[in-house]
């Protein structure tokens, strides 16, 4: 089955909001085996939004709208299906229920315009949104599927996979060919030192796709095999995966949509380990981070963001002395941050940063992307200097990235170079 | 002049990859007045390239493609456009004399693969790409533009903002019509609602457009105004702001790309505040938005992710009493937070919250969901209850956004309501 997504959405084309929803749900088709042939971003204009329908049916199988089901006069995706498959729209009693029982629950009076939401086309099934007031609608016709979902992006995301997935994958289900996707994840080595690692990338691969995806955190690998079953495709893929890591392993830090936080929080809560943080120029980030890891509380005992260099002296015993002869921004400063938070909150583990994130604090000296990270147990500590860019958000990103592999490979063992 | 903005990728398509470029660049073709009529996102094959080329041209005056010009086999963009414009590459001895110097600034051996990054089509102009090795691409033929930039975003940012908008924006300066938009960000208060208590539309629109986009933060209401003159368009959409915020305005607590954290910033440092935060269920979030934010240390001093209760009561001497009696999640040791991380650090203004982002540790009395908030200065202290869902993503996202908002509203003197 080939899918068409379209969203539907003037703040998208300007650029005012970024287009979240397709990743999700090329992501989850791709699971169910539905290749996402296009996807488009359009106008909240009627001729438009017609014209690509007809272009989108022209071409896939499924086609996914999201976007203008909104309570407002600027949503006008119902009244465009409605026309586009010659369906009147007619009320839907148990959406109305579900959409007055929100407003019960929220303690709020319905509005007129609430409940028009519950109009749906004739032809088409409701989808319920238990998290708002926009129903979603499904329609199948002529062997094709089409489904409009609203926009914001946790609605969606609840119709998608409670309703709509299940619903294609049903239909899927009668495959000749299958393909597998594994992504690696690694962080800490350019895209191109990566690729020629890897040798002769034809003889690696062996037919299957090799896709190298680079960003502020690191370059994911993605690798794609497909099979008569989903047997051989897993082979294939198992097969390259081992030849990567026994070239390239050391910076494999996880992989698929394993995040580096994720990594570290198993390691730490297999191990029984606490850790605590101390951060200067990450503000935060970096236990940001950590417990958005549900469970967190298992592992991460506390993080304090000692900013000021008095917060440094105050609460991680930092030495005045030290700050004077090396500045607050050193190796030094690091480690005495990284033993500081261990020894404060008790924890095994204490990882620290302190940096110059820029636009302002460079000098000659300590320019702009400075950034020193200490880790330690309660026998060793360890700190390493980095030098990132200009760009005060992506030195964040990638401190607290550093940070994090710096701790990984700390606890792995794994040499730090 | 319109636009038509192509990505090239799989990883978009298959979801592995949110498409953050299309609306940086949107962003930046609306403001200077080239409408982007349509965004597509195709997969890295020849044909299909070929196509949506075709395509773009039959429709736009400006075709700007992204991705596909890294260094590895998976990237066949610049074959395309060789193809498409019936133009032979060639090597460009000063964007290969860049690519050079990248790799001597970053202490590495150049490989073949990177020097072949300065291979440019004939009939192009070479943009280029301090950040990175591969060029930007800039064709002018048959009175339209073609730019093709890489799709790493730090990357295709600088050369758009330094090299194409100033390009297109020559270009463009004939205009008829000029249209001006104006972003109003509110928080605290459901879509319908705001809807409703801005009565008649049309009335109060007269002809401008007004869209609502929500999302966990809050809604945006973005109006659109036209004029013969950029004098009459800002007139207009004046006018409809001043309405709008004599019936909504303390939901009001920006316009355009401000951030609540940057509105707080300019709150505080304009009235020489010190600011600092205790976070439990955050773990960071808040203290990370607010060190987001260029020369934060004017008024953030610390911040104290006093995760563990143990922490609650050392850092910021909450008391175990109102721990045991009360709860960790309670308007009590909220109020405890505010006034302890204030006293402890020092500042003019203490803020904390305490809650329970799930999955876990949620009860019967106190659901996940609940959420504390005190904000104090150095003679009020005010505490608040919220009830938010049962993501733990967007609960610490919707906590961090109320505690920021209760922080505003603290210094302008707007009730909570």
């Amino acid at each position: 089955m080939k899918a068409y997504l379209i969203t539907i959405g003037d703040e998208i084309l300007i650029g005012q909001t970024v287009n979240t929803n397709v990743s999700f749900i090329g992501e989850k088709l791709t699971e169910i085996d539905v290749q996402v042939i296009k996807s488009t971003v359009i106008a909240d204009d009627h001729n438009i939004i017609i014209d690509e329908f007809k272009e989108a049916f022209s071409k896939a199988d499924v086609i996914i709208v999201t976007g203008g089901l909104g309570p407002t006069h600027d949503d006008v995706t119902k009244k465009c299906i409605s026309e586009f498959f010659n369906s009147e729209l007619v009320m839907n009693e148990s959406i109305l229920n579900d959409v007055k029982e929100l407003f019960i629950k929220r303690g709020r009076e319905i509005t007129k315009i609430n409940e028009e939401q519950a109009l749906i086309p004739k032809i088409a099934k409701a989808i319920r949104n238990p998290n708002g007031t926009a129903p979603g609608i499904y329609i199948e016709k002529e062997g094709k599927v089409f489904v409009a979902l609203p926009g914001v992006p946790f609605e969606m995301q609840y119709m998608l996979e409670e309703n709509v997935i299940p619903a294609l994958s049903e239909l899927n289900s009668v495959k000749v060919e299958t393909s597998k996707t594994l992504n690696l994840l690694t962080t800490g080595i350019p895209e191109s030192f990566l690729y020629q690692r890897l040798g002769d990338i034809d003889e690696l691969l062996n037919g299957s796709r090799l896709a190298f995806l680079p960003n502020q955190f690191g370059v994911k690998m993605r690798i794609t095999s497909k099979g008569k079953t989903e047997e051989e495709a897993s082979n294939k893929l198992l097969e390259i995966e081992q030849k990567i890591r026994s070239l390239v392993g050391r910076y494999v830090y996880g992989k698929n949509n394993d995040s580096l936080e994720e990594v570290i929080a198993k390691l730490l809560v297999d191990r029984g380990l606490k850790l605590s943080v101390a951060e200067s120029c990450t503000g935060g980030l970096i236990s940001n981070r950590l417990t958005n890891i549900p469970g967190s509380s298992a592992f991460f005992e506390r993080g304090l963001i000692t900013y000021s260099n008095g917060a440094k002296v105050e609460h991680l015993n930092v030495s005045e002395d030290a700050i004077a002869e090396f500045g607050a921004v050193s190796l030094q400063v690091a480690q005495q941050m990284a033993e500081g938070i261990r020894a404060v909150s008790g924890t095994d583990l204490g990882l620290a940063v302190t940096g110059i994130m820029g636009p302002g604090g460079g000098s000659a000296d300590k320019p702009i992307g400075l950034v020193y990270i200490g880790v330690c147990d309660n026998s060793v500590v360890t700190a390493k200097e980095f030098k990132f860019g200009d760009n005060r958000l992506l030195n964040k990103d990638r401190t607290s990235q550093a940070a994090l592999e710096m701790l990984r490979r700390f606890l792995l063992g794994i040499p730090n170079d």
